[in-house]
């Protein structure tokens, strides 16, 4: 399939358009040269093969930040930018945990992002498990003293990836909870809807008011076995976790501009995030949205004539620590009124099915034909408008920039996010380009129109 | 599930059988009493769960012979035998791997069966990558000098499992050729049909004539990644593999009776392994099998008269490290022409979907019910004869007793054969069921007849 597609896309790339005036045909025409488009497939798999895992603060990030300005610069983007910000960094070091009783038995571990270590000796105690979230704050203070609290919740698969809300409040506040009531280390079933034995890691936020406690997560089957293990009887485990921290850090915001023909200085707002977790390649999360959003953007800035508003590409720095958009929100108050609607890709590579835009945007004249143009690509708008943007651009949302979101199926995402797994085989180039040809569609239209999102004063 | 499973069950397995007096009738009976049993399920829950993984000489294994005598007794076998014999082991000890350039990667990886360790200190060395073994095979001699050869050949996904005979030659054979052409190191991609960084284990045979050089199996996205940063320039690879082997180790074929009502010395061997590899739990590989066989037997000895002949359950010591079925034959050389039929169960524990039996036994008149007992399994009688029992009587077929295949269908098999996901929760109660059901009712109808299996002088 990737043969396929490399090879339509040689012959069809860089061949120039004949395009109907109107911006719906060529937003259609930008659908339709997008599904056999190269860009998005070699923008994603150069990221995932050169530079590998980029977590903030590795010498990944900083490869990183080079191969976004020369992406940016080999693609046709302009105004490039690197912007710096400060963010604290944690880096991984050497992990174990076994099983020491009843058997010994070696368990598949991630530390959560922002653990404390334990003791270079490692720690080692009887666990206490938990299948639900609900049962470890139901248990009494004091009752974990001096044990390993294991929480057993199963995440539940949905299409729209909701069922991470739930799982990934264990994650986050798990290990606090649990050093409330004594405990001296937190295990967690992974947020994961696989059953692989591989863990998925993500960060932990711990509560001022509580002690820090080494937090891992287990391979889905390790906690299966635990719990089966301690119906029968005590079990001990032994955990070890390193890790460092570099409160001085600094990470990157990289953007790139197709300007405006008319309007430039009018900014549509879209990205992926460029920094990933440090046990795959980052590849659905999240060179998938760097790579869906960039080659959108570049088929739009190979059109003879660009649209009216600059489309501006932002490889943002710092998603799964924080901070990315809030740092860029912040540099540029004063132009964030300009700032038209933003939006990020930034749950896997499979295909869209659905479009939330922001409330009654479809009254506008402009988009009377985005229906018709979806249509080809089984995407229907949704009548509830855009909750949320995604996390990538919280920070511009929280300033007053409309968002909407691309909805894409996020059936298998969690068998992969945060994991070891989550490597570029796992993107199939076919849905990878259905999203470029729905974002370039719906790019362009916005992009060569006057709408503004913005809520109307009542009248 | 489970739960569904086990509530039917207890109602129902102690249940005395209202059967009809003709073998069909007692086998079809058999067959639904399978499908809500709780036998297999429980068995390879507690396998899995209280003795954990069971490489040949390893503690687990010691566990699991004393578990295996427990089981055959608590069910009701008799004639229970532990039979020792001479088998070297091999322990695995710390691994690693990691790209050390164009930028520092860890690497999933797993050191193969039998393996030779490194030195201490590791190796390193940059890499020569062949996309098939038919690759490696043409490359000339002396062309791998001081090199790291690694074969990145995909396996085929298939229903009966044929895929594992081409994949599984690069495992056997590849270290000894990469060896002979001066490789200091052999990597392969994993024997797996699955996408997942796990790596697969299993034994390598290393040739008399060549050089014995450390082998491993990569994950799949591993030997992906290495072949893809190969085609931009030099790779190099550090890798540190540490094991131990026990020339004078032993293993265990422990074995249990449905003793038969008419003809006890004419005995049927079913069974599958005990032995399973060390990075997971060992539950399709082969826990499944040897609850499956004992399942089946156990519920032919609740009913109130056992059929005529008997039905011996081997749980093999050794099949992942070969030689259980030839040390087993070679002890009952007396025996043997009495050994009506021999077949296993170790090809996971998803659904049986046919049966290979010896040639022309379809035209025994004892067997003419039997498509119409499997058909509500939806199980068909192939049409040509068994051509191998399994691995597991491999001994027993050499030795000139007839074999039957009911053939599971494999096409998820390799996704997690000989890798640390070969855990209990890849296994389907219900399918696990249907393979009991299946088991039971041809059981019952040979075991209940006087069929011949042996091929006929010319008359």
């Amino acid at each position: 399939m990737r043969t396929h597609v490399l090879a339509f896309a040689a012959a069809l790339v860089l061949a120039a358009p004949a395009l109907a005036a109107e911006p719906a045909d060529t937003a259609a025409a930008l659908r339709d040269r997008a599904l056999t488009d190269a860009t998005a497939w070699t923008v994603v798999e150069d990221l995932t093969t050169t530079v590998g895992p980029r977590l903030v603060g590795s010498p990944g990030m900083a490869r990183a930040r080079d191969w976004a300005v020369k992406t940016f610069t080999d693609l046709g983007f302009t105004n490039i930018k690197v912007e710096e910000f400060a963010k604290a960094s944690w880096t991984r070091g050497p992990e174990s945990a076994a099983i020491t009783g009843p058997y010994p038995f070696p368990l598949s571990i991630l530390g959560l992002g922002r653990s404390v270590p334990t003791a270079a000796k490692g720690l080692e105690a009887e666990v206490v498990v938990f299948n639900s979230y609900a049962a470890l704050l139901a248990a009494p203070a004091g009752s974990l003293t001096g044990k390993i609290a294991v929480v057993n919740q199963p995440m539940t698969r949905t299409q729209d990836g909701q069922g991470y809300g739930a799982a990934g409040l264990v994650r986050r506040s798990g290990a606090s909870e649990a050093a409330r009531r004594g405990a001296v280390a937190f295990l967690m079933r992974s947020v994961s809807t696989s059953d692989s034995r591989l863990a998925h890691t993500g960060v932990l936020s711990y509560a001022a008011d509580a002690p820090k406690i080494p937090a891992a997560a287990l391979g889905v089957p390790d906690a299966d076995l635990i719990e089966q293990l301690a119906k029968r009887g005590p079990v001990r485990i032994k955990l070890s976790l390193a890790s460092t921290t570099n409160p001085k850090g600094v990470a990157w915001n990289i953007s790139g501009d197709i300007a405006g023909s008319a309007a430039p200085e009018e900014v549509i707002v879209i990205g992926g995030h460029l920094d990933s977790w440090d046990p795959g390649t980052g590849a659905i999360d999240d060179a998938a949205g760097v790579a869906i959003t960039t080659a959108a953007a570049k088929l739009i800035g190979d059109l003879p004539k660009h649209p009216r508003r600059t489309i501006r590409v932002v490889m943002w720095g710092s998603e799964e620590s924080g901070g990315s958009s809030e740092a860029y929100a912040a540099a540029r108050k004063d132009e964030l009124a300009d700032f038209i609607v933003a939006s990020e890709s930034d749950l896997g590579a499979d295909r869209i099915y659905a479009l939330m835009l922001p409330k009654d945007a479809m009254k506008q004249p402009a988009l009377a034909d985005l229906p018709t143009v979806l249509a080809p690509l089984k995407i229907f708008i949704a009548r509830d408008p855009a909750p949320f943007g995604g996390s990538d651009v919280e920070g511009l949302a929280a300033a007053g920039v409309p968002v909407f979101s691309l909805r894409q199926d996020a059936s298998r995402y969690f068998d992969l996010h945060h994991s070891a797994d989550d490597t570029l085989d796992k993107i199939d180039p076919a849905q990878l380009n259905q999203n470029v040809a729905a974002w370039a569609a719906l790019l362009y239209m916005i992009a060569d129109s006057d709408i503004d999102f913005r809520p109307k004063a009542a009248q």
